[in-house]
């Protein structure tokens, strides 16, 4: 196997890249000039080293010399909220809403289905920990998972790994709001979502 | 223009058909035996006898001699309850959930953001009429739009028209709750769900 | 069963739609005065009164008092070439591109694979009949199938059926181009077409 | 910018990616070990030296001392068939194929239709080249573009380019076979590639 082959093999790996995308990844490297790749190495060869995961929400970010991330160690930030979260990308996309000023936690993964609590992909002992950690300063933790069946497994194994510590230090646990999301209409949502958006109906002054 | 062609034409304007499609309908149809073809045209012509508006909700079902359908002549339906829906197929929609057990409005259409409170296409003036005539009975309409523009402007109007009634009767007003929808991740959210679905959220015991 | 889901259960028959869609039909009725609804459905009505089977090509159409349709009945077309199709969908797609001048067939169905002649769908028997009719102006019998399996089966089938009359008559059976189609890239060709296109390249001057 | 930040800006330069996917390239590197990503960057560091434009065909691939890939120092090859393809990848395909067993010639990019004859992009004078150093064993040369627009100007651009030399060594120039793609059906298919396909039919036996 030759090295374009080895690249597209690689390439393929890449989240949602079949093979011959990868093989046209690959050309399109032939096409750089040596600076152009030399940077984009140098700049793969760093990622490890300026960027690891922060001490205390576990994101992958530029983090300081108390190895936490700019939002970690933001003192703006309420610390009295604890969002938690499965996936960095999931955090990123609530900080670009600009509605959340609390901490978050990332879990790294939802809980799969068939094991009651792996540790080994979810990093639930980690979320314990910080929340004993910070009990004192804590006063609500919203579980955000997707609204499926992981995510409502997730939700619920959570809810019972943190009950001791939450129940003692008298913390809310909530999740996200259900009901209609932006731009649906009724004829075309689901039996679930109609019952929820009824039920979680608002009143208007 | 042959029957082909002129048939195909009609079929064009059906919701969602175009004429590829609306000519294969006419083909469809020319394979059909003369029986079939004469029960289609039959029920097509008995739908205006059989079918017709209920005068309480002004769906198109069928009524009784009281002119009225199977749910607004049905006194296990709370009667308190009033659910405003645009068009008819939101109400079976919401039906099919088995979760909503009050009364129904279909106002036909929402009202464009061009005029204020046209009711050319939207019933408001009927829907008024409705309420004025059971303001005794209701203590909540739910009003229950596409979450989308063309729907918060039909909300906002509709709000602001019955408020005369519901203030005097201490009607409740409500919207469907929002937030995330049955099956979504956090990572594909926009960021007015994502909004929502925070305010919105809900502590769990 | 009411009128309205009798008629959404007749409309999910049609090709491409389902009860959804269907539904949303019965609606749109709904919505037309009577005067359009009538129009509607005499004109479904006159249908199999003024459109007939063509006697020579089988397709449907507005015949004349000879039972042949316009195509059939014209004199200028070239009464030598046959083109063997298997949808009236597919011969008027033809026409549209006014590259053919010729006369044609119309089999119904392609030949399943699961028998080896089935006159029950495709009109085999019906094609013989009307080469052996004409069996002394026919000089080209072109075979146009879907270039898929299905397709190349009836191909074959057709071809060995038709064997006898074609080597008596000195009749040239002939297929459809295989190659690149309009609008296609090398990248995304299948090997087969890539194979077809190399096998019928054709010199330039 | 932070190294994720920069690394999710080249990876939206990738052909077909955009900046959410970019991101998620970059968690994923995040995710892989120190081996791995030096392994990758190696990789990306040693294709310009591994692969290099054959001397021939131009095509990105291992060369041998002469400079030439296996396919055009391969004594097995058909050395009077010349392919002139587009791209790399477009070559890749046809070799999958095992139906071709001459030789190519990679254009790098099909001639814009603004320009004439635009050396920049389109290497038509390496093209020209390498025509006159074999004008003695090249007996045909298949120009085998894009079925579109810019393919077809491409093919008539290089006709005219190479008729001095074609002309002169009696060299025969084709182009691919057009007509129905496999897996088409006639019902769908454009005007042209009907044209096509019935233009180029094929008698069979």
């Amino acid at each position: 196997m030759n090295s374009i082959e080895k690249l597209t093999e690689i390439f393929s790996k890449f989240p949602g890249i079949g093979p011959r995308q990868a093989r046209r990844f690959v050309y399109y490297l032939l096409h750089q000039n040596d600076a152009s790749l030399r940077n984009f190495t140098d700049l793969i060869l760093r990622l490890p080293k300026e960027v690891s995961r922060c001490l205390s929400c576990l994101r992958f970010a530029k983090t300081n010399t108390k190895n936490l991330c700019a939002i970690c160690d933001d003192s703006n930030r309420d610390r009295s909220m604890l969002l938690v979260v499965a996936k960095d990308v999931d955090l990123e996309n609530i900080e670009k809403t600009h509605t959340y000023n609390g901490r978050y936690f990332v879990l790294g993964n939802m809980i799969p289905l068939t094991e009651k609590a792996s540790t080994d992909k979810a990093r639930t002992k980690e979320l314990q920990n910080e929340i004993r950690d910070r009990e004192n300063e804590i006063k609500e933790i919203i579980i955000a998972m997707a609204t499926n069946v992981e995510g409502d497994h997730t939700t619920d194994i959570l809810k019972e790994l943190l009950e001791p510590v939450t129940k003692k230090n008298n913390i809310t646990v909530s999740v996200l709001g259900r009901g209609m999301s932006t731009g649906t209409e009724l004829e075309y949502s689901d039996a679930d979502t109609i019952n929820n958006a009824l039920r979680n109906r608002k009143g208007v002054v």
